[in-house]
């Protein structure tokens, strides 16, 4: 274990008096991957003692395991009694769970801290056999919401990408391309070769735009919001990047879209360490409001029906969550500021950066301009 | 819903004596996708009652549903008591709890049914609350493992785009191409290009091929095994091909691959509809071990160390599993064949086909011959 990591462990152990912290993922969770560096897309059991950490994986994954993750130990199902417990319970499942089960009551466990989402099959399996179970926050969730130099670094570069990426779709709309499928598609490919993976990148316009999370299709009509947030193939750090792009005058939409820009502006000016994140999600649905717009605070269904921003890391959306609830801000967080105004009747407008949170103020990681107009 | 989804929801919840169905996630998890039709990247929770069903997602969320997702009824966190419950319990995961307790009471739901990977936050929160919970099988898992014909039919898409991606890979290596990496990003490109999304693509040498999951690096030796199972972006559907290439002589290789590839004919020639998964995993087993070769059935650690298939659909690993469990065989199921020998000194060998299973026998989606000699 990296000591930062075990350290944490430690303290969340020892805090809530238990022997093991464990989760039950593959790499594609993003926790898993942060702590054990291990790429596997099945789902397999992690178990981080105060200073030992195990893997237990299937027999073909084990010599991969010892050889490229940064855990303590790795058994194999073959190593623990899996087979025989297969052939007495007949379910995969349940024979796991007990699989567990003895090589916790093994290592003498007496109780079990796992997080949110664990699976059911298996927490309520050890309950029922006199584990003591107590669900905690992921230390590592908490850990990964502030990044250190090198993840900065990464994120810096998925930023540039998401920059350059951003520049050849307005180089294909100043070439004439008005499907909005045709420009994600060349978009994706685009951000493909050199080595992103975006899925789902949003390429909208006209009224499909008043649903922040429709991708997008058809014709560009008079605006289009361009909402890229790739995934680097090899470090698997994410950014989150959103612009406007006036394609033909329309003075509504360009009003949301000033707003929107203001409040993105007030927002982006509050961040800093120790600041509450719901300040800066108030302070956004002020601008808004001020302006005349309507926001989620005022139990909306059209407007700012959404929050302010999201962490962004080895997830596209993790930890802090920047809305309503008493998240602090911390030095070294990776987070958006992404106001958006979305009515039925007209559309949507959003504007998005992705940004690090420094001891007074922050650094835009995506750096370009706010207001784009293709005509000019 | 649909009706077969109907049918198969209203058996399972009249066998177990409950209300509701319930899922939690996102539609990276195909047996939300399979039912909901809904394409959303944070989890959200899915009711699936006797005749009707819900989706309970964020404001920002609702009229996407509405329009995109094949459910009865959709209703937003704001059309609930979520913002509220957020103030008072200060804490997203419990909030959500508290607010999907809520609906349930007003639906006077008594006891609910969980699929095992349900999260724990929530099960226990239930439970504590009096909600009588049981883990079951998910009946969409069950339901996806027999395809339909338009199923079929998207995995013959995917099936083919595998095998022209392979031939490319071919073309690569006779145009001397010999980096492993460079083979991958170029093959994964190439997917992309056509409409695959294709990660971890295998193309491994050397000894790295003694870890089967070994995605490869460095120079191609005399052999390469490519493992290629990439998904389509449009219908979500994989498919799932691995063969050994033989790029320079090599006795103990080509020893090992001349029983993989017997080994798989004769799984190939038992599948049919009514099959017992585990038989067609012993008779695999017994090719290899009458050629001298190690199988997981006698504890080894080298040799077969992996099972002989998975279902293949809108994940690349699901259900059957054809292994040692008591899993049977139906007509419309499509399945993986794919033995393997893995010896630490000598390297590895696979050979793999993704099949439908039919009444009698079974079609192979992913033909091209066996035995693959770069120099010939």
């Amino acid at each position: 274990m990296q000591n930062r990591i075990a350290g944490k462990i430690r303290e969340v152990l020892e805090t809530n008096n238990a022997n093991y912290f464990v989760l039950y993922s593959g790499s594609n969770n993003a926790d898993f991957y942060y702590t054990t560096g291990f790429r596997i897309s099945d789902p397999v059991f992690y178990c981080a003692g105060v200073d030992y950490d195990y893997l237990i994986v299937p027999e073909m994954e084990k010599n991969r395991a010892l050889k490229e993750s940064n855990v303590s130990g790795v058994l194999s199902l073959n190593d623990l009694n899996f087979s025989e417990n297969l052939k007495e319970l007949k379910d995969a499942k349940k024979a796991l769970a007990q699989t567990l089960l003895e090589f916790l009551k093994s290592k003498k466990v007496k109780k079990l801290l796992i997080p949110p989402d664990f699976p059911s099959v298996f927490s309520f399996y050890f309950k029922d056999n006199n584990i003591d179970i107590e669900i905690v926050e992921s230390p590592f969730s908490e850990l990964r919401a502030v990044k250190n130099e090198k993840e900065i670094q990464y994120i810096k570069e998925t930023s540039k990408a998401v920059i350059s990426g951003f520049e050849y779709l307005i180089k294909l709309l100043k070439q004439g391309i008005r499907n909005c499928d045709e420009l994600r598609d060349k978009l994706e490919l685009f951000l493909f070769s050199s080595g992103y993976i975006a899925r789902h990148t949003i390429v909208a316009s006209g009224i499909t735009t008043s649903d922040p999370h429709n991708v997008g299709k058809g014709k560009v009509e008079k605006h289009l919001i361009a909402d890229i947030f790739p995934k680097n193939k090899k470090t698997g750090y994410y950014s989150d990047f959103t612009r406007t792009i006036i394609v033909e005058r329309d003075e509504e939409i360009e009003n949301m879209l000033d707003a929107v820009i203001e409040a993105k502006r007030e927002g982006l000016s509050l961040i800093g360490d120790g600041v509450l994140a719901k300040d800066i999600h108030n302070a956004v649905c002020d601008v808004l409001e001020e302006r005349g717009y309507h926001t989620l605070r005022g139990k909306s269904r059209e407007g700012f029906i959404h929050s302010t921003g999201h962490g962004v890391g080895l997830e596209v959306h993790e930890k802090p969550s920047i809305y309503i609830n008493d998240e602090i801000l911390r030095s070294g967080m990776v987070c958006t500021i992404e106001p958006g105004l979305y009515y039925r009747k007209l559309g949507g407008v959003r504007v998005e950066d992705t940004v690090v949170v420094k001891d007074k103020g922050c650094e835009i990681l995506t750096k370009y301009k706010d207001r784009i107009d293709l005509n000019e």
